[in-house]
């Protein structure tokens, strides 16, 4: 990263179906100080930098500091105008497809998130209004296709695995492509990029030409986990918890592979409203999965579970280890029941209506050391509200890992202090040291670990 | 009309990309009383009405009281349920493709206008953001389409014309669609039909698939115009001005067919916007055609704009008399025009920013007695702005005419007193009476005419 | 077209898969020697001729005797230079693309007839080398197209019918439109063009795309009838019983619209097949029909059919007077009995293989003097055999009445003499005299009719 | 394979366009006895093998003894009965795309080489006969499309490669995918399917969708090398030397990667060609690549190349050691020349008619002892004789090593006399050493390799 090679260019979009009013290109425009401008762009220099692996948002922006992105409107159209670029986007001088179609997708969810969303008379204070909003942001973006029966299935697990778990997760994309499934992840780089390959390769075979590789972002994660060019349609939600929410409602089934405490995290989201009493009998596949040697740690992840959240959760999910072919055929048993539910109940295949979300998962959770300290881990409470703690437990330990709030947080006041019954606190303090045996705790720059916490029983 | 074939029916788009949001659903069902369901189910019959030639909108509500349509959420998308709709929307029981697409176009304007547009910071006080309002919606419509060249060729005039005026109107669709040139009319009968009928034709012969036929109407026109099955873009803007300003902002020339005083007050705005002096140098083909026998009409038009907005107002237009091949040539060279200046100036090709257009022609007129009264029919202001007076003038006399609220102003307080110098008040005065002698001045109900107005020298 | 406007252009397929290797291109070129020139050349001047109404290809051949077409193997494909060709086939100096597109149709049929059709082991002289051979070259002409159901309806009459009979054709064309059906015709104008430019307006509404507008027609009429520029696919087929045979496997019904001797010829060599014994059972829907005043044209076919052929005739047609949407459930009705007897016997929907055509119906008739003394025309045979004998006396008097050497025939020796049974050929006579007396024995310059045959009885 | 998986299954072709007439439908059929049915059964077996990595085509055969196809002709078209088919080509029971469709190129292909190619009066006994051969059955493959620009990129190399070796090929693939080029391989696995899953992934990036990825085989080689998935373009010709001329008069520019004997003959083949007089000037690029640890084995054949055929000899190639983006430019700039010069000299972009191919390169070498002792492998002629000569060597030898029918003679007479100049002896038995030395002799069941041939000086 020394030594920086850019470009300068121009693109248009091509095919695409963005046109811009004067007033929303004058609002881009307002190079330097508009806080639209600098959102756009920020987003702009990940997707241009989509083939690099760098973990860190900060380094990227400092990388390129001097880059500029200028909005133009002409005779055919939106034209952008990129200063010092990253030269990784282009082949030899022209950019790469599947990057122009991002940067012309940021603009999209930028524009209308800045213009026409924050203008609905959505009241964002209710459940309600939050799922709106999502629905609203996702149909503009033209993901909602009806029509379409259910086969989009979610890929979460961690962005930096190693390459055996890798190419374990393009086995299971092939293998969902294989039976006409598409794929959605968090269109970074490992488990976000492997099964999207995969399924790539499957869909060639099947001769299906309209495969879709969703990927649903978010402006604080991208610069860190950039959009895979396989991404072929890429949508911006504002905040972790719309992303989180988009991810379930657009989704028909998700498989979770290794990964982290970010994924931790996801898990016990889904958890938390898979186990939520309106949800009962609301079918919605889950497969927890890996090559052989990661078994241990499904293993440990289920073994926290039960030990938390209790046996009932266990009917969630299964864990299927090192077979490919199972995950897709239980995948595609799964998407039968979710199929025949919505077609019962008249949901719509599109968007997952039916599915309550408590607020308590639609609100960001601050992590102060004072919240942190506050959390509610016993079990003197409903398993789903337990959940719901306990994902706020390890989006805490994530912040503090690698969020420049978090980072910042423990430097001043030292380790988040997590306390609780000892029959919770354990079993995650087993978890968490798992993962750092595992070197599933990834810090920027790839120093040894220092828990940014502790546990107090 | 006395013998009303109807039928029940349900019906989903097909390849359509409408989704609505439960709350959206919700709204339009107030079936009632909710205004927005109001609306859709007048839009909506007048649609269904496709077939017949009925002058009067008032006729086809009262013939179809009976009349509802419901909106269901469903596994694959929107469902419209349908109850007493006329028969003639269906070929043996399955409601024909075209009508089903403008369904569809209704709710999604409908539902845009209701929800969206009406909450967008939009300042409607200020011209810009009245064309801004405008751009929105036909974006949402999917009528900008960036990347293409100059092609939409807007054509006027009367949507009861007599055969041999139909067939030539037909002839010059034909021409236009040879040249790969696209129509786009106000989506009714008659001059909105038939350039319409002939480019399909010549679209076929050219083997040209993505022909566009678009349709621009408004809620208080459409039952009275409904919109013909060839239409494939149907676009329904809130009222007559943003109507008007749609056509000259999407169309890239205009050919003016015989017509009434409709057709006069179109002509009329739109050389009171190419007159005004910030157009100066805007290129804008307009041509005055029709058949042999239509040529007194055209020859009296032009003669009534020599006297009333001088000379300096022929050079927005040319006279081309039953030469339909010559028209679209004319046509094909002013697009290049049109194409050139967009391409130097950066204006969007889809999308006419450059054109100013003044808030007098944006804005609704009243026609009541006193408006009526106060015009300020007189050569002591700029043209443009005569021009604007005069479509005032005709806006008035349609109204009296045609229009509820005109015809019981007319009964009440007897016909309007139009005002002003002889120079300007005495070619009016022809033009009326040879459009009254040509009958050209249609009534609902075909009564002998009696003027809703009196010119008072 | 004493005042002949010529145009010199060069021409590419655009989108067609034509390729021609160095040895097809060199047959093709030696202008002026080789008869595959000649036989493209004639066929290239009939297409490009489309627009104009002429009964005669002579005229035609003769007003062009300098219209010259060149092939060119180039770098993107083959390139037709044409000199001295008739300006209407062009707008503003360009091909208009339905011409061009048959201009390869045409390359396409004559090098493969010519090439490898000949070379093929097909034995023509069995009935099942014949149908080999049109099975050969429909498919080459990408005609027949596997997965897709019944659906092409053959339009059957005459050339050059009155307004009123062209308007229904028009409107029976727009009801099979409307019902999603395809149009197979001769490809020439009146009966040949209507119901193509009504099924157009319908499948524009209907919002078919790929609607097909299939043109059968050979090198001996392709001048007289030069194909009109609605039709889709062409495809020329070297003589006129391979035609018609065309017309009978790939079309799944025949609607047969008023029309002359050519016209009962087709009726005849239908009704010839149909009341086979082997076709017993095999379900064909064949609909008479006309606008009102066409009825007595179509009853005394009707009469003259059960007077010849018997009764049991009548079972294989049905005739609906005036009702273009009655044809058109009627053919769909048919169409599903096609569907449903295909789908048992397990036969193409692409090619009627189960049809038995008798040689009879598969070999030319030369209608010499001699020839058509001869002919059969008594009750002492199966009605088939007698059908195909009808058919001959018609054939034989077209011929008479517009084809080179049966014109040249008469000049020689007098009018043929038709011998025979009275009860033969007292109908026959009625018949005859009624096409004269209703001006549908149509002749070349207008002139009137003076009888090619006499009838002895 | 002594559990072999096998399954009973039915397919039509979707999406296809092939139709069967009656005749030839009966000829596929004569199950057991035609000579038709076995090519395709063979053909087919090959096909649905196509995961297996078998370098036997015997050994396929023998595995499936009780394979058995059986083609339908159905109302929708060709249906085909699968009995005792190998499983893998099934997903679910139900058979994978791109397999489904490589049975029904094989269908077309043979059915068109049996009938009517066969009976096409192409004079094979000719230089220009046998081109003619393959541009018809190319031609009736689609293969030839028009319109294209020069961008099939044909990649030659091994079957058996290391995996640095085999990554090394996705690469070079994916730089070329980048660039919007085509691959046309052999259609197997090694070689023939890396470059092909490069470009996948990288046509992807692109959206791109028509990425072409053409596999040319023989029968006799089709078991052994069974097509790839990826492969969307199959096409059968009827002998290896037919498949040669296909691949340099399709492909616009030719890419060796590391391979053995059967490469060599490949490489050996096209210099012959390349250096015959009558293509000087001809541009056609050339590249030999490899990753750095397959330096040796380039610089070797090099080398090999320069001690024989002279330093004329590499004007013709260029060699890039481990560096995919710089093959992939090369190539791009090498396509420009290709294009320009067809483009001058009116060549067809879609088939090489300019290249002279003596006959010497058209007509079968059957490896004889006799044939391979009398080779003149001396200085004393013109080099692309010369070529020839050693191509028939490396010929010679591959068939000793894998075919029936070589190996069958080594075992009778010994191994293979090779005599000639020792200029051009040492060369050749250094390079035969070098390919033993690394393993690029393989050989059925992996035995250590024995010469089947001995070079005396």
């Amino acid at each position: 990263m020394t030594q920086r090679h850019v470009i300068n260019a121009s693109v248009s979009p091509k095919g695409s179906l963005e046109t811009l009013s004067q007033r929303e290109v004058q609002q881009l425009s307002e190079a330097g100080s508009g806080s639209t401008y600098t959102l756009f762009r920020q987003c702009a220099l990940a997707i241009l930098n989509t083939g690099a692996h760098v973990d860190n948002a900060k380094t990227i922006l400092e990388a390129y500091k001097d880059f500029e992105i200028r909005i133009h409107q002409q005779d055919r159209g939106v034209r952008l105008e990129l200063l010092n670029a990253p030269a990784d986007a282009f082949v030899d001088g022209e950019m790469i497809a599947s990057t122009r179609e991002m940067l012309f997708s940021a603009l999209r969810d930028i524009v209308y998130t800045e213009n026409e969303l924050d203008a609905l008379s959505i009241d964002l204070s209710t459940s309600q209004g939050i799922s709106d909003y999502v629905f609203h942001l996702l149909r503009n973006a033209r993901t909602l296709r009806p029509g379409v029966e259910p086969k989009i299935v979610v890929c979460w697990g961690g962005h930096s695995i190693n390459t055996e778990e890798y190419k374990y997760t393009k086995k299971v994309g092939h293998e969902l492509g294989l039976r006409s499934l598409d794929i959605c992840t968090g269109c970074g780089p490992g488990v976000m990029k492997g099964p999207m390959k995969g399924a790539t390769i499957a869909h060639a075979k099947q001769r299906i030409h309209g495969g879709r590789y969703l990927g649903l972002t978010e402006p604080g994660i991208i610069a860190a986990e950039a959009p895979n060019p396989i991404v072929n349609e890429l949508v911006i939600l504002p905040d972790i918890e719309k992303r989180l929410e988009a991810f379930v409602r657009v989704g028909h089934g998700i498989i979770i592979f290794p990964g982290g405490a970010g994924t931790a995290e996801e898990f016990l989201y889904l958890l938390g409203i898979l186990m939520h009493p309106d949800n009962e009998g609301l079918p919605f596949p889950v497969v927890l999965t890996g090559p052989k040697h990661a078994a241990p740690y499904l293993e440990q992840l289920d073994a926290f579970v039960s030990a938390t959240l209790g046996e009932a959760a266990k009917k969630h999910y299964e864990i299927i280890i090192d077979d490919p072919a199972e995950v897709a055929r239980k995948m595609t048993q799964g998407l039968k029941e979710v199929k025949q539910f919505r077609r019962e109940r008249n949901d719509a295949f599109h968007f997952n209506w039916l599915l309550k979300i408590d607020e308590r998962f639609q609100r960001p959770f601050d992590p102060t050391h004072e919240n942190m300290a506050n959390l509610k881990l016993h079990r003197d409470q409903p398993a789903h509200e337990l959940a719901a703690n306990l994902r706020r437990a390890f989006s805490g330990i994530v912040a503090g890992n690698v969020k420049d709030n978090g980072i910042r947080l423990i430097e001043e006041h030292g380790p988040y202090q997590i306390r609780g019954d000892a029959a919770i606190l354990q079993p995650l303090d087993l978890l968490l040291k798992a993962f750092v045996a595992q070197h599933r705790m990834k810090l920027p720059g790839g120093a040894a670990y220092v828990p940014c916490y502790q546990v107090v029983a």
